[in-house]
């Protein structure tokens, strides 16, 4: 099947929300969703984006049944390495699943790699759920490191509430110059 | 013990550097380490900067054996989760050793929660070793929820010869409008 790539637009924001929201929903987790296009048009597509986003889109004759032609998404961002430096991470990457099997995961896989490497960074990192076996074989297939079974390194997260406690214990900057 | 934590400046990067080594050797990872201090000041002193950084300083009367009165660092940088918005990911928190137990760590973890709910993040993100004890309770005790053993999160990396297979691979944009 044809289809390309591209660097997503603002107006792509409505599709890629709508794809967020089905990721969000094959991870039991659509509750937890509070994004909304508006917010990612602003956070991505500003001065100092917070992100970049690469989509996949079908010619028209090869429209989903519900009418879309953005069928797939890549959403990253850059972070820092204290041991190699400047690092890409992925956040999300999907596919809607009637579009699966004709490379576009990869495509898209490998575009954000491309880009990772046109902007110096020497690693790709992401997360997956462990019963994803699907997504786990996609990356490791493709040499992906399991950092949290080689290493034992774990993901932690103080959500908002904890965050709040403990920003509230920071002192006033001291000084004993 | 007196103690002060503030942004690291440029002429800080030799003492984070050194502590990030001090870090990668307690990990048993050092021989991992490519990053000099010159690197740092180029990246988080820049336009752009790829991180931001605390420190934590004694009084010169409380120096280190070794005669440092850098004994602690936080770097960080700003993420973005799908779900929820801009968060924050804190790459790296240590204390010299002979400065624990002094609410050092803790001042520099709550600094960066401060900072982050400043800058709007809803969440604050980070990684641990499973052997690591003393961090995991560290960490645990005040709220994080480890999302490795709550939902099965992997973290995953393609190191930089695998990120170039993958990058060899994506095709140039194309076009069939």
């Amino acid at each position: 099947m044809d289809f390309k790539i591209r660097p997503a637009r603002k107006e792509d924001c409505k599709d890629v929300s709508r794809m967020i929201m089905d990721l969000a929903v094959f991870e039991n987790v659509a509750d937890q969703v509070k994004i909304s296009h508006e917010e990612l048009e602003r956070d991505g597509f500003c001065q100092n984006p917070l992100f970049e986003c690469l989509i996949a889109e079908v010619p028209e004759e090869h429209k989903s049944k519900d009418g879309f032609t953005v069928v797939g998404y890549a959403l990253y961002f850059y972070t820092y390495s204290t041991w190699k430096g400047r690092s890409v991470y992925l956040e999300d990457l999907y596919v809607m699943p009637e579009f699966r099997g004709n490379g576009i995961g990869k495509g898209l896989l490998s575009k954000v790699a491309e880009i990772g490497k046109e902007k110096q960074c020497v690693r790709l990192q992401l997360s997956v759920l462990d019963w994803n076996t699907v997504a786990r074989e996609f990356y490791a297939t493709r040499g992906a490191l399991d950092l949290t079974e080689t290493e034992g390194r774990h993901l932690l997260r103080f959500e908002q509430l904890n965050m709040d406690k403990l920003a509230k214990g920071a002192s006033k900057e001291r000084s004993f110059d």
